[in-house]
């Protein structure tokens, strides 16, 4: 059995029933999300474009990579493209996937498909949605890393991210 | 204005109208959560204890370091030393911070608190919770980054404590 309780966006929030491997059944709430696409851009001299967004959800803003919900018929790779050229007004000419990650286990469904995005181009286009603040910018790998030692990089996404970039040797 | 939609455990949906740094102000849907602690535990010979647990949102098994979410009244080190416990049997002689990350900043406010747990000692006390199917695994750092590598581990908050521990010097 499964209840759709409440959606917004493309999210929804059902609860259902869930066969455990012990052969118990609960009853388990869950965030269903169509999963969204993160993006790595790394510019010809090695520095990684990184967006600082304003967050209404923690009410601060926070340095991420580009990254953003896939829409219905798109594909992952759809997704990175078009995420990549709305926030920070890049193309890319070659992207390689990462493999995929999952941010919150315990009560969301998403999965966020990683890439990295090289060969870049700065096109005119840049249109961000009515509820994203959005500044673009460019570190380096030490810089980064400072900032991740330092908590001026919190988010899961962008750390995973850069973490099996390093271990993949694209960083 | 701040609207509760909906409440299932220590968390709530909630819709709000949140002021952006532009001065106009939107109406936001957020996942209210009191925030977690994830523990990274080393043994005395450098492995690294996971559990693997099954997801019934996600309806697999992961490979993830111990981590719950904080009761009314915890602390975020309280909390550590309980999850701990009550996960993996282990008891922990030192824990030290390794700051915090924010799993999902589109629409959830959980901020995770990170401690790297040493100076273990298995105890007789295992209380999983009725919807938690746990097994406890040690791993090396070699054996992780592959795990990482090729898909076998995805959690976020596992591979961003792991990089931090990593970029911290414990690892």
């Amino acid at each position: 059995m499964k209840t759709i309780i409440h959606k917004w966006k493309s999210i929804s929030l059902i609860e259902e029933d869930v066969k455990l491997p012990t052969g118990s059944s609960i009853t388990h709430t869950t965030i269903q999300h169509p999963g969204a696409a993160v993006i790595l851009p790394i510019t010809s001299n090695g520095k990684v474009i990184l967006i600082n967004q304003f967050r209404p959800s923690l009410k601060k803003w926070l340095l991420e990579l580009p990254a953003g919900t896939m829409e219905q018929g798109e594909t992952p790779l759809d997704c990175a493209k078009r995420e990549l050229e709305e926030e920070t007004g890049y193309s890319a000419g070659q992207f390689q996937s990462l493999g995929q990650v999952t941010p919150l286990a315990g009560f969301c469904d998403e999965i966020q498909h990683l890439f990295v995005a090289s060969e870049l181009n700065l096109t005119t286009r840049f249109s961000c949605d009515d509820d994203e603040v959005i500044e673009v910018l460019e570190l380096t790998v030490e810089e980064l890393q400072q900032k991740i030692r330092n908590d001026q990089i919190t988010d899961t996404k962008t750390i995973a991210c850069l973490s099996k970039a390093q271990l993949c040797g694209y960083l």
